[in-house]
């Protein structure tokens, strides 16, 4: 994106912009959760990254379907933002060799990215109903759905082992 | 932070960890407020963005408060995200050269901030509480409230007034 484009003209194209922005998201986040996987040590996170690794993949392919309901090329753009939280999530968990520590840290981290979603997608399905997409918004919250339920067992698992074992 | 560094040995070291990077996304989003209340066109959203300014400032002085009531010097780190974050609004902004599609890509960019501020002090209470410090937990949730009712009032101003103008 160069500064003297201005290539967002409506809100269709801000629409588009973002689902670009998410699409990409989701996509780095399947790459990033094996390596979560790996660095995690408590048995229960390591299956709900599993889980949502396996979440994330649908996700990626919700989105190519709401791009081609919209009759849109599926894309990505930079999403500096995704970026910089994985690049924090990767720092934070090199910097430990405490198991249960590194384990408050990745679940921090997967929180981060799942907030990072949920607001996208909140913003999304806003957007579609506004330009009377309910069809696409539809989609887009099922994933939605997932982002939060996810992000609740995040905090269940740290509140009832992880964090105790870390302090 | 460098890979061969553990500077993470403790729950203790990961709350200060989590302290400086919400000290720098703070300061950062004093920084930032300013050209994103310039941008605004809706009066209701300028207006926001102005009190959230001030409310940002205080925040800036609680994260202190709690570097003091934990014995440790106030400084921030790089935190990667909020840099992504801020980027991101400062490129979708000047995309567009209609105020109403730019009113609704910065709603969703102050979002994307105040979301990725609500996972950072969820963490942060979380372990502050753990680590039997429940001055600084609530010295946080202070805050943690603020930024929740700061999302909310975004989501309205976007639903009753911006998306309708901008769609």
């Amino acid at each position: 994106m160069g500064f003297f484009t201005r290539d967002i003209a409506t809100m269709d194209d801000l629409f588009v912009h973002m689902l670009r922005d998410i699409y990409y998201a989701e996509q780095q986040l399947v790459k990033a959760l094996p390596n979560m996987i790996e660095k995690a040590s408590d048995p229960e996170l390591k299956q709900l990254f599993k889980a949502h690794l396996a979440e994330t993949r649908d996700h990626v392919k919700r989105v190519e379907d709401v791009f081609r309901m919209h009759g849109v090329e599926a894309s990505g753009i930079d999403c500096p933002a995704i970026d910089g939280i994985i690049e924090e999530a990767d720092d934070i968990t090199d910097e430990t060799d405490n198991n249960a520590v590194a384990d408050a840290a990745l679940i921090a981290a997967a929180q981060a990215a799942e907030h990072y979603e949920m607001t996208r997608y909140g913003s999304l399905i806003a957007w579609a109903k506004q330009l009377g997409r309910n069809d696409c918004a539809d989609v887009l919250a099922k994933t939605l759905e997932e982002e939060k339920a996810a992000d609740q067992k995040l905090t269940r698992i740290a509140l009832a082992s992880v964090n105790l074992k870390a302090a």
